[in-house]
């Protein structure tokens, strides 16, 4: 039923999307429908990254959905950016508005307008706010959890007295993103600043981190930006410093969307299906009765018990279908460890199981039988694959001829010099698709593109 | 600072909200800002009922915020209730739209209109979704928590292949409604079904719980609604069942959102601010250090560790500020349990408390202090205090004047009987702005305002 992945990755990744039962196709144009078993995916990364989220010492709060248009066009970059993206309220309770409102394709500018009553003293500031909300962003080639017109994200807004703070915090996000795509999606990721042609739009600087994707495309995972006192300027965002002076505060945004459960699909997955890493998995075990005879429904009743009592997420499936159905669906659906139990592991006290990832059928007694171990396995395996697979699609080249024979034939990553200048960038994106994903480091180096000297290591790749 | 409540009570509550920062205005006409102290409470409200939906079987889901113009339509009751209420979009990505979106006032057709995909067979059924989303409702005197062009709430949809299994599942919701309300929020609530008039538009009948503010007047905390098989035929949603026959589905429908916030302030909340019941409340326990010596703050630390452990949510304020400032500050913040450390109670190995709802000082030994009997002590008394409350202020009236006098001059419920006929209804509310609430039971008696024989036994209030 799945198109083979290396025969049309693209189909694949529809397929198992909807196959799988995590996203369907909504009757509005360019919006999903998130279903049960792709939003119990989008509550497990909620509420682990909201306990990271909180660690920073951010309160969640909610704004409005709507934007004044006025509110839209004050930081001029911003506008620029997002203008072409919005959806336009023009109309409500049966009467035309005298200002149209934007959808809120991001919340700086509505946010900003009252972080200026909000702060007055440096005793007001660091101030840390977060909310998990709802964005549109009116997306021509729209992609299930992947470039959606609607979609669901958690987006952190700062402020601060210094630069330094701002610094801080921007790498203080970044790093927490990265440890919990690394942790909990099981996903590797790389990570540095983003290019002046790639940043935000209104950003001093964007830092962001970037993952592989197993067809070698690269996707962004989340982003951290130092706004600078751009928006404070614009906004008029100022407090008194400890000897009375007025100055502007210094902004921090960062955000991490649904399109994260797109990398997971892409991270990991193969021709049978999803393979879902077990700390975000809807279900971690499902259990499939080989039959459904008494004796079989009380030892697996003493088992689901018992995964009860170690908090472990599963699903006995009793559907009337066969086994052999069964043990295809929930590959497609990629839960972590199957457990299947007949007449034969209730006979001998034992339990046969199966790893997404592996697929080898091994059999163990009931009580050498751990699954938060196996969880844990699966867990660190699917991050080192995840890691290897990176690292050896993270490509050097000579030359500007071999660096697009590896765009074209191979794809990954492409780590190489760039001279800093815009020209060279729009040119190797207009003749590879790639662009640059990352700076990993200020290393001098020739610049693959024009030769020159340049200050940047970067990472080339083409992109989600 | 606080307007008393019997000199405005109106202005005492936004005083209130605003003052003990659970809300702010925002800069779009209608809408809040909801900040941390109150979104903390609707995230205890979230997490707590969220739990109670899923024991009912129900499986979260996020559906698009726009609905096509046409979906709106369909049911012709559903569009005369909402068409007016409605935000439109009408132009995205700089583009005018050929059909305009609706921003969902509530998602029954955006749903259902795949329903029709999802059901075939009876093995299909029942179906049980919930989502957690903002809606959007343009509202023409707009209210902090109790009336906002944009408010949060979950909105629950499922589908049944017989009436009665419909009828069950709208009670059932109305049930934990119903426990919740009472027993996270301390608030006492009657319930029943709402009248023609009053019924959710397109439903075929309405449940509600309804509670007593302290004003005297009638807050609609939560509704569930059996909505026939009208939506099931204007979105064609049949199913075969077991003989192969095709029948439309019989659906439900149910919400309860950030209103109740509102409820909570109006139902507990007195002259010194909020009272909050410790289950829902941000902080239960506060403690107020009375100096800073280093072993007052060992002595807290003690302290904040046992709480801790006992997974009791706490803050302590280290603030710069009067002990005397603080205790007004979170006597307005209505934080449960207050805790004051000074030099006293440090050399006397004491614990000087004092809770929110009685204010009383009282001291015990350290080993003595129980905070989570202390916290279960004050859930229980508010509770208690809304239903006394809520009893002595239901009264009944021999005659209309009676009737008339009572909402005039005390307001409260009135339990009275009504004829049924809906000019009556209209009369009575066009009298004394009072409206039936719900219908408690079928029970017969003399209508209050026509006096023909009538067979609903209702309560009467003016509401929110």
């Amino acid at each position: 039923m799945l198109t083979p992945q290396k025969k049309d990755f693209s189909q694949w990744y529809n397929d198992v999307v909807l196959q799988a039962g995590l996203a369907d196709y909504s009757p509005v144009r360019g919006c999903m429908i998130i279903k049960p078993y792709g939003y119990a995916i989008w509550e497990n990364i909620q509420k682990n990254m909201d306990a990271e989220i909180k660690k920073l010492g951010a309160q969640n709060v909610y704004f409005p959905l709507f934007i004044p248009e006025k509110f839209l066009k004050k930081e001029a970059e911003h506008v620029k950016g997002f203008a072409p993206q919005v959806a336009w309220v023009t109309h409500g309770g049966n009467k035309k508005l005298q200002e149209r409102l934007a959808i809120r394709p991001t919340s700086e500018t509505i946010m900003y307008d009252v972080f200026r009553d909000w702060i007055h003293s440096y005793r007001d500031l660091p101030l840390k706010i977060n909310q998990w909300a709802n964005i549109v962003r009116w997306e021509m080639r729209p992609r299930l959890f992947l470039r959606t017109l609607e979609f669901l994200w958690q987006e952190g807004h700062t402020a601060h007295a210094t630069e330094k703070e701002a610094d801080k915090m921007a790498m203080s996000v970044l790093k927490m993103y990265r440890d919990f795509v690394e942790n909990y999606l099981g996903i590797y990721c790389v990570s540095g600043k983003k290019t002046e042609a790639e940043k935000f739009a209104g950003a001093n600087y964007t830092l962001a981190i970037e993952a592989l994707m197993k067809d070698g495309k690269a996707l962004q995972m989340g982003t951290s930006h130092q706004l600078g006192q751009g928006f404070a300027k614009s906004f008029n965002i100022q407090f008194l410093d400890e000897k009375s002076k007025k100055n502007y505060v210094w902004q921090t945004s960062w955000g991490v969307s649904t399109r994260t459960i797109g990398g997971i699909v892409m991270a990991h997955g193969d021709d049978k299906g999803l393979v879902l890493p077990p700390r975000i998995a809807a279900y971690q075990v499902v259990i499939i009765p080989i039959s459904t005879e008494n004796n079989i429904k009380n030892y697996i009743s003493k088992i689901e018990k018992n995964l009860a009592k170690k908090q472990i997420r599963f699903y006995t499936d009793w559907q009337n279908q066969t086994p052999g159905w069964k043990f295809h669906e929930w590959e497609l659906k990629g839960t972590p460890l199957r457990i299947e139990i007949g007449p034969k592991e209730v006979k001998e006290n034992k339990i046969t199981f199966v790893m997404r990832d592996e697929l080898k059928r091994q059999i163990v007694s009931l009580k050498q039988f751990k699954p938060e171990k196996l969880l844990d396995e699966i867990q660190k395996r699917l991050f080192e694959k995840s890691k290897k697979f990176t690292i050896e699609n993270t490509r050097k080249a000579k030359s500007y001829d071999e660096f697009k024979k590896i765009l074209h034939e191979k794809g990954g990553f492409v780590k190489t010099h760039w001279c800093g200048n815009e020209k060279c960038e729009e040119k190797i994106k207009a003749d590879t698709k790639a662009t640059i994903r990352c700076i990993v480091s200020e290393k001098s180096g020739k610049c693959i593109k024009c030769g020159k000297e340049g200050k940047f290591e970067v990472l080339f790749a083409k992109a989600y």
